[in-house]
């Protein structure tokens, strides 16, 4: 299998890019990789080119670059010629730890959505703490901000995919974030939503989740709509590392005998770190598109950079994609059936 | 002043509400409490009936009711008498641990909105672990799932005068919770809000916020749509939880020498809870109401119900309803100004 990577996208880029494919490189002997960047700058940093290729780039697309603009315009960036190649069949899965918009930009109008699904999203595994399996699949994580009830429904579908062919979980459970238990609870998009999830034949709905009990792992697929799936997520991240901060610095207020204590507790306080640090198992994946295209944080190292090549691997021998196009092409009426549903409901 | 206490809602009512009162009766000498619950069960937990009056009612508004079909059916229970008693004149403010939807329906169809206000929302003081201020408001927690620009736009209007009437911050800062930093960020509802506050001429506006940065302080008010901010605060609290209770497993999980290191370190765990735990300092308050109206968590325990009279009792000190209410009565236009814009916009 080839992947294609952006070597130029991240804080870090390329050196900390190029770092971890060659870890993975050295890891998955069935990989080949093809580096799209900046010829002077990425060429130095290759120490063994076995199975790695250079495609020279002239163009970055920074981070701070308007997503759409940028992917329309930079005709020649690592980016927007990586997609490319996975457009065009030269490459099986497109990685980048560059602008995630631009990246979600090439994924749907470069890389394609596939058809039927109307809006890809962006998932992530966070780790579940007292559910029967050790992650679960959240999703969308600010892909779409407005979305409609039928795109819930479909993420329903996805995310059930990416559950169990990448995180092996047989049969996986879903839940729709929301801001009660009752079914009643929520704005007009969830009230649909959970009408249409509960009937779902794709997949095996629980009911809502409020976002207090994320982490507990009650399901193994939650859905949310884009917005206050991006809120939930951000405000988990920004609480657990704002904890841990408050945690040393509680230590080192604490005279000679707190700070003994963290010294005693330092490996307590890493196996939990490492447990949240779900950055570094993998990235972000946008699921609805016609191959793998993912996206670890922009201050990924290499070590995250070659973890996630075991999940984009893990991804292309599951045949994940060519699954849910399968499952798609074969389940056009209910879909529709959905969406007629939903019609005739808010017409009702 | 007098409080209207619903004493019969909360998982630990009446018991925990009338030794709540008890406390704030003895601490706060210029507050008449009027007690609403159930005569055979409130009288005899009253130890001193100085400064408390016993308004015996016969029903009860259960967590599980449907909140407005309970308030309108269940017209001797304590929560509407106490309401009704707020509505009449006979007491200045109204409190209770109970049904949040019901208590927010009886505070805008009993007690009622401030005219002007379209939609009164629930705000909440969180802490504040970087900011100049040790609070910051945060509002709607969800009263309102569906919340338009020009409601965002007077929470951050309702939220700088809690801001600074009760938590004593001076031209207090305010942000929107929204999916990026940047302007254009957001959903459809989100960036029309932004363009409306930006030019607010009420309040001091700085800019969107995620909510990752949420408890570092960055504003003293955050102003969220009631979906997405209910689900940011959920989503702070459970991982607040879910840390402590993983930092307390890994440290009975690690040994002796880790359990050495947890007793040493008490005293610090001990603080950053406290810090944490924003609800023993007060209840949330539906703002946009013609009296404060404070809901205390369901589980609040005696010291927390004594702490929320305190709240109360600033807000009736500052004046903080009659000032919301002037201020509204004399910028009409303002307001009227701001919906007619986003009209135009909407149109455009």
């Amino acid at each position: 299998m080839k992947i294609a990577v952006d070597a130029m996208g991240g804080d870090f880029a390329p050196l900390e890019i190029v770092k971890g494919i060659e870890i993975a490189r050295d890891r998955y002997d069935d990989i080949d990789f093809q580096l799209y960047g900046t010829a002077s700058e990425v060429k130095p940093l290759v120490t063994n080119w076995e199975r790695i290729e250079l495609i020279p780039t002239t163009e970055v697309i920074e981070m701070g670059d308007e997503p759409v603009k940028a992917m329309r315009r930079k005709k020649d960036s690592s980016m927007v010629r990586a997609a490319l190649a996975v457009k065009e069949g030269h490459a099986d899965a497109l990685f980048s730890a560059g602008n995630t918009g631009a990246l979600l930009s090439s994924a749907i109008f470069l890389v394609g959505r596939i058809k039927g699904v109307d809006r890809p999203a962006l998932a992530t595994a966070l780790p579940s703490f007292e559910g029967e399996h050790d992650q679960f699949v959240f999703m969308d994580l600010g892909a779409n901000a407005d979305s409609k009830p039928a795109h819930l429904y479909q993420y329903g579908i996805l995310g059930s995919f990416y559950a169990s062919h990448v995180l092996g979980i047989q049969s996986p459970t879903v839940r729709l974030l929301n801001n009660g238990a009752e079914e009643d609870k929520g704005d007009e998009v969830h009230k649909v939503a959970h009408q249409l999830m509960k009937n779902a034949p794709s997949f095996n709905f629980l009911g809502n989740i409020e976002a207090r009990e994320l982490l507990e792992g009650t399901a193994d697929v939650v859905v949310a709509d884009g917005f206050s799936g991006n809120a939930a997520l951000k405000a988990t991240e920004g609480t657990a590392l704002m904890m841990l901060k408050q945690i040393k610095a509680a230590i080192m207020d604490s005279g000679t005998r707190g700070k003994m204590g963290g010294a005693l507790l330092k490996p307590a306080f890493k196996s939990i770190q490492k447990k949240l640090d779900y950055n570094e198992a993998g990235g972000a994946v946008i699921l609805g598109v016609k191959a793998p295209v993912v996206k670890t944080h922009g201050s990924a190292k290499a070590t995250a950079v070659a973890n996630t090549m075991g999940q984009i691997k893990t991804m292309i021998d599951q045949h994940l994609v060519s699954d849910i196009q399968n499952y798609i092409d074969t389940h056009t009426e209910e879909l529709q059936a959905g969406k007629e549903a939903l019609n005739a409901q808010i017409n009702a």
